[in-house]
């Protein structure tokens, strides 16, 4: 019998104008799984978190992406995860993604590395078909596993381009005691946009990529503008554009929803600046009534690793 | 009286998936002017080029976007432009752009400089009024100008970013005789987008301005595929799929057309593979019936200049 424990981060999808292609790792906070595997055949998964997950083996994400490798290594074997704690399900900041990884990472470090990290990002979208009403996505799974900022240029074939991360760049993430499904909020976007959104977008992306490869965190945070997914659903978030205002004036970049929400993050080249942001954050949902837990943190260059 | 000649180059909008935000200069041709100025109201367009051009003043391009320049500089003056060789309108190159182009650079170094590039953008982007239905657009505008690869992340403001051009990045032009009009093939393109194909789009353009910072040209040709303007603008193109194969296969990163077309450009990352690609296009459109004119060249990044 052989046993690792992992560690895989949150991560923050979309990051504003990159709806599906982008993401990020957050270290601040992320799923500790413990696994063990030896030969036979079978899986368990023991949730010893204290968070909520399904009882069932095949609602979990962790099956799938497990299942995947399993297949792909060509020999069954028995494993048994332990889930020792855990990001809430249903918070945008990447809970499936970072069990998909925690799973699929430690079964690959068990068994010797048989799989280059693209392979394992493969394997662990399975679990992603899970959530997001079977379109598999990459832009939590890919920063869960590798860290840093991910660009997903492409799906057919998938193309991951890792990108760098300014120096001076802070990230402050608020989630608020809010219920938004993940597929409801897929299903909330229209199927076809405007085309002039979408050149306005597609430029912010652009502009995004610049500024990052550059180090430009000015050029970052005007290009952190979302025309296409936020409209819709900065509904589900009470007060979206009051605290959007709240934090621009106390000197954050920008304000976005992290994936599909109701989590929210802010950018700011200064840590003073991210931790007033995150109380602002705090005060504002206390305001509408909401609990929420708040978290300060440089954007993280390492992905999922052993603990 | 004083008196300047100017060169202004030709510039390939859209570069594939940045539709309406990139476009890059291309010096293998251009246009040159030369230009008077004296106390005194007026302005007089002398066209030696052997191009045909509007003959009435407000229809020329010049003519807004030298206005637009003396209406900011607040007093009036006895402008005379001989244009000496111009890029034929229609081409997809960005031939209205190197109109207005060389017309406020010119003008802004009589005066002894006034004005700052990104004023000149602005002044000159008048001119492209005329050309496109009202909408101005900066991404023939800005590399004529400016020279380079150009992202023009937002119009409000105008936010222009000068990306890095790799050092081996050879452009094969061709600009076959078929007359597409710059309106129409603007019409045609659709009011809306699925956002699945938008979202295909802006991971290209991360992917194109991610590559072009990191010198992977690879990674450029990867991303220049246009999945919004192309299927509808290349039907203007006879056997534009077949040439695209061709291409491809001859060794060439991408084909993509030119703005609006009808010219076309591929890259490629050697220069032989580039004299090549010329070739093939030259034969391509000889077979096809149409004569064509076949350019190769290194994106340049100087833009407009004194002669």
């Amino acid at each position: 019998m052989k046993s690792i424990k992992v560690f895989a981060p949150a991560s923050i999808a979309n990051m504003g104008c990159g709806f599906d292609i982008m993401g990020m790792a957050m270290d601040a906070v992320g799923d500790v799984i413990s696994m063990e595997i030896e030969d036979g055949i079978g899986l368990e998964i023991d949730n010893r978190s204290g968070v909520e997950l399904p009882a069932e083996l095949e609602r979990n994400v962790m099956t799938p992406a497990v299942m995947a490798l399993l297949a792909a290594y060509g020999k069954p074997m028995k494993v048994k995860i332990i889930v020792e704690s855990k990001i809430r399900p249903g918070s945008g900041i990447g809970s499936s993604a970072a069990s998909s990884v925690a799973a699929v990472f430690a079964l690959n470090e068990l068994l010797g590395r048989p799989f280059e990290p693209m392979r394992l990002v493969e394997f662990a979208m399975e679990g992603e078909k899970l959530t997001s009403g079977g379109v598999p996505h990459a832009d939590n799974i890919a920063p869960a596993l590798l860290g840093g900022v991910i660009l997903v240029r492409g799906y057919d074939p998938l193309d991951i381009v890792n990108l760098p991360v300014p120096k001076k760049f802070f990230c402050s993430l608020v989630h608020p005691e809010i219920v938004v499904n993940t597929r409801m909020a897929r299903e909330i976007m229209p199927k076809e946009i405007p085309l002039r959104d979408a050149v306005v977008q597609w430029g912010n992306v652009g502009g995004l990529v610049a500024g990052l490869t550059f180090g430009d965190v000015e050029l970052v945070g005007r290009s952190m503008r979302d025309v296409v997914a936020e409209p819709f659903r900065k509904r589900f978030i009470p007060g979206f554009d009051i605290l959007k205002e709240k934090v621009i004036s106390a000197g954050a970049l920008a304000l976005n929803i992290s994936g599909s929400g109701p989590a929210l993050f802010a950018l700011s080249s200064s840590e003073e600046v991210a931790n007033r942001v995150a109380q602002i954050m705090k005060e504002h949902f206390a305001m509408m009534g909401k609990d929420s837990d708040t978290y300060v943190g440089s954007v993280s260059n390492f992905g999922a690793r052993i603990m």
